[in-house]
């Protein structure tokens, strides 16, 4: 199974490419999608979607894993991010993936095995599971690795939240 | 100038398409997208689109209005209603309209010519405006139409918002 994760944003898209089989990852891609604040919001959105859509015609994910995103305070910066989230959705869906979405505790609870963990267990238990040399940065590409190994593992346990 | 007016929604976004010239209007088409709430999210994204790319080819507009959108409480509905806004605008993005970007009072002011107008006041101008029989149902349609009104009358006076 070839899992896409995605941690949306509108400057930084982060996002990773994970193939899982037999209880172990192979990582095919991970990267940010970046964003100008100096260009439009039409063409940073559309920009967002295409970068997208060659990721998943490159490597032809069977499911997207998302985090659910929570805002206390700013809405504003709620709608701006579920703009980006809803252009990444919508590429998936337009894909026909398997689209699934997990609480930041479920993707904590699914790498590091304990919902309260610290986001620097999380970033190390990915660098493990993966076998990378260092921990990826941005915080975005390593979260959006983080919930497609929860994916991997919570399908595994029959655990599924599908959007 | 054909301008394609959205008051967006997951569950409704309604839509209104215009033509203005020579200070006066032509109705082209309205109504609502409508998705069912026991759908999943990426369906309910993905039939918002389709439906948007179908108005974009048909009438093939030069500018989208869209609506401003404010949430003081709820930062989870601005999520979901930013997911199906980014959607709409990515839609007309795709299809390179310039995209323009109203806010509540603007609308008020570009229709009715009174930032404080009542939401009544604005149907009412919007009805005569475009020389319908009734006020559209459902008000998002009604706003839809707005939107796109102001961007005529704003447009006229060279007060232009891209987004």
């Amino acid at each position: 199974m070839i899992i896409l994760g995605i941690d949306p944003g509108i400057a930084i898209l982060g996002y990773g490419v994970v193939e899982y089989s037999g209880n172990s990852f192979k990582t095919l891609d991970y990267g940010a999608i970046l964003t100008d604040s100096k260009e439009s919001t039409p063409n940073r959105l559309k920009k967002i979607y295409e970068e997208l859509v060659k990721i998943l015609d490159m490597y032809k994910p069977d499911a997207l894993a998302i985090e659910e995103i929570f805002f206390n305070k700013n809405a504003k910066t709620a709608i701006i991010v579920g703009q980006a989230r809803g252009v990444a959705i919508l590429a998936a869906a337009r894909k026909n993936l398997d689209i699934y979405e997990y609480t930041p505790l479920q993707v904590k609870q699914g790498v590091v095995g304990y919902g309260r963990a610290e986001k620097k267990q999380v970033q190390i238990m990915v660098k493990n599971f993966l076998n990378l040399k260092s921990i990826p940065k941005p915080d975005d590409v390593a979260d959006a690795l983080a919930v497609a190994i929860c994916h991997a593992h919570t399908g595994r346990m029959g655990n599924i939240f599908k959007l």
